[in-house]
């Protein structure tokens, strides 16, 4: 815990007496009080919450790890989804990354700085939403911080096992491999472009922006199935696909016609004057994974073969250089 | 990774031309390439900076984990320390955690947001600081992520390892232990107190609240000596004493004649008309690290003994309540 350079010293209320009552009033140890009760815990749990650190099994002697940090404004807001569902998308957009080494989550830390007036239910809600998803894959949520500040601001840690598997990288992919997808893309795109149109519909696309579905099961059964690279699509998947063509030193060439544009997404796209094909091949946020096996491997379901791997460099999609923006960079 | 709600897909320039500019025209993927640049790793980190997520090796088959966010402006202001002295700052604050539980740090994971004004350099030297650390202790900077927002915020994950022993908790404490302390206290909030003022002298005092010096050795000495509990004094003595207090159920006498108040902190004191016992006291950021061992505990150096463990509840300073606040609480 790190101490404010002005704070006041005394306590918040108990617990119990902190429903409607915003962060400035129950204060930091009253939310976490609040956040952390009723808190369950996986066996990988040694220590849970509440002592300086906590204590997470790593049975395999290698620990994954990765870190997102959301911020209020630019990867969510807060009045386009409810504090459980931006809780669950910090969670899921961490343990894609997790899910995209091959490896199974075993733990999240989670810090949270958020503005003195936030109301208490909206943290309480985030940490619902985490908790959730965390319960979900069987993880703890074993530690945190929190702060005030003037943007709600949520750094996801996650920890991961890889039960005696290499880590799938970036950089495996081989000439003659197949490229291969699991999980949707271009929905949280369409959603997005919903959302800030003023619509609240269709729900399946805003419900795709709000909270991602990463297909997280997958990413262990890739690296099970001989997968030599994966990447986890938060880009885009032009993008995505461009790290692991430069990890790799291979060139990656997508075909359209498997992509299987679904067609409740070009209803969409042609109701906003959209391309539905440009949010499959250029919008982020899905986590969906896309991963390279071996030509004649018999892929675990759900992947998919969207295309192939060859010599040379870059990404093309049915064999040409894509024309347009292929992703995004925070601070463009 | 995650994505903002709102980018452009457009690369930065490469790395190499980026100096003296900011973080909007470098992009948030020319910053990452720019502070990965030349960092170097232990032999513990089996996979760095690069991928999905980092692999670090947990030989013990448990990580100690903990995660401390710093925000601009509420846990320290950019005017008032250097950008590398931020950094570090951040790294000890994580780390102090890590040594609270007896374990030696493996592996750091960093996630910045900062407002598109940014120079680079400030970027740049807060990675220097984080990375500096890391190299003293023998832990290595595997991950992060980086955004933009309207506040500088440092978050910092770090992961450690317990070498075969117990972890030392806060809840260990017994009736009959002693207390005892390693590391000084009072002086971080001298420092605040005298940059509050805007002086920037004496230096051992501002110094000390821009870079606390935690004892991370005496950490792991403790653990080996026997210390039953052991906490990092960030929210000040007595305050984090009450976490010892409580978690373990006893008593905690501070005698203030073995506190040692240094003759220059009451100097300090005295010019500005403050106390320099309840610095010493109460004042936070210093992550001295204080433990309880049993009595007739060869003490490891650093280690000195300052009070008493009894039966009861809560903590008391020569027998007495403590009159005045006792700690930080980030909300009030």
């Amino acid at each position: 815990m790190t101490r404010p350079v002005a704070g006041r010293s005394d306590r918040g209320p108990a617990a119990s007496d902190a429903t409607g009552t915003d962060l400035g009033s129950v204060g930091e140890f009253g939310v976490i009080d609040l956040v952390t009760a009723g808190m369950t815990q996986p066996a990988s749990t040694l220590l849970g919450p509440g002592d300086d650190a906590a204590v997470v099994s790593s049975p395999d002697g290698r620990v994954v790890v990765s870190v997102d940090m959301l911020v209020d404004g630019v990867h969510f807001r807060s009045d386009w989804a409810t504090p459980e569902q931006i809780g669950r998308r910090a969670a899921l957009a961490s343990l894609s990354d997790i899910a995209a080494m091959g490896a199974v989550p075993t733990a999240l830390v989670v810090a949270i700085s958020a503005p003195a007036a936030t109301p208490v239910d909206v943290l309480t809600g985030i940490a619902a939403g985490l908790q959730a998803v965390a319960a979900e894959v069987g993880a703890g949520v074993v530690g945190g911080d929190m702060t005030r500040s003037e943007q709600l601001t949520i750094s996801v840690t996650v920890m991961g096992d890889l039960q005696g598997a290499a880590p799938v990288l970036r950089s495996g992919a081989k000439v003659g491999d197949n490229l291969a997808i699991a999980g949707r893309i271009g929905w949280a795109a369409a959603g997005l472009a919903v959302l800030s149109r003023g619509f609240r519909s269709p729900a399946v696309a805003v419900a795709a922006y709000r909270v991602p579905e990463p297909p997280l099961a997958a990413g262990i059964a890739a690296a099970a199935a001989g997968a030599t690279s994966m990447i986890d699509v938060s880009d885009g998947l032009l993008a995505d696909l461009g790290h692991i063509s430069t990890a790799s030193g291979v060139s990656i060439d997508v075909r359209t016609i498997a992509l299987d544009v679904n067609p409740r997404l070009k209803e969409v796209a042609s109701a906003l004057g959209k391309d539905a094909l440009a949010w499959v091949l250029t919008g982020g946020d899905d986590h969906a994974l896309v991963a390279t096996f071996p030509a004649g491997t018999t892929l675990p379901a759900p992947w998919q073969v969207i295309g192939s791997v060859g010599a040379g460099s870059g990404v093309t999609v049915d064999g040409r250089p894509y024309e347009g923006p292929t992703g995004w960079d925070h601070y463009r």
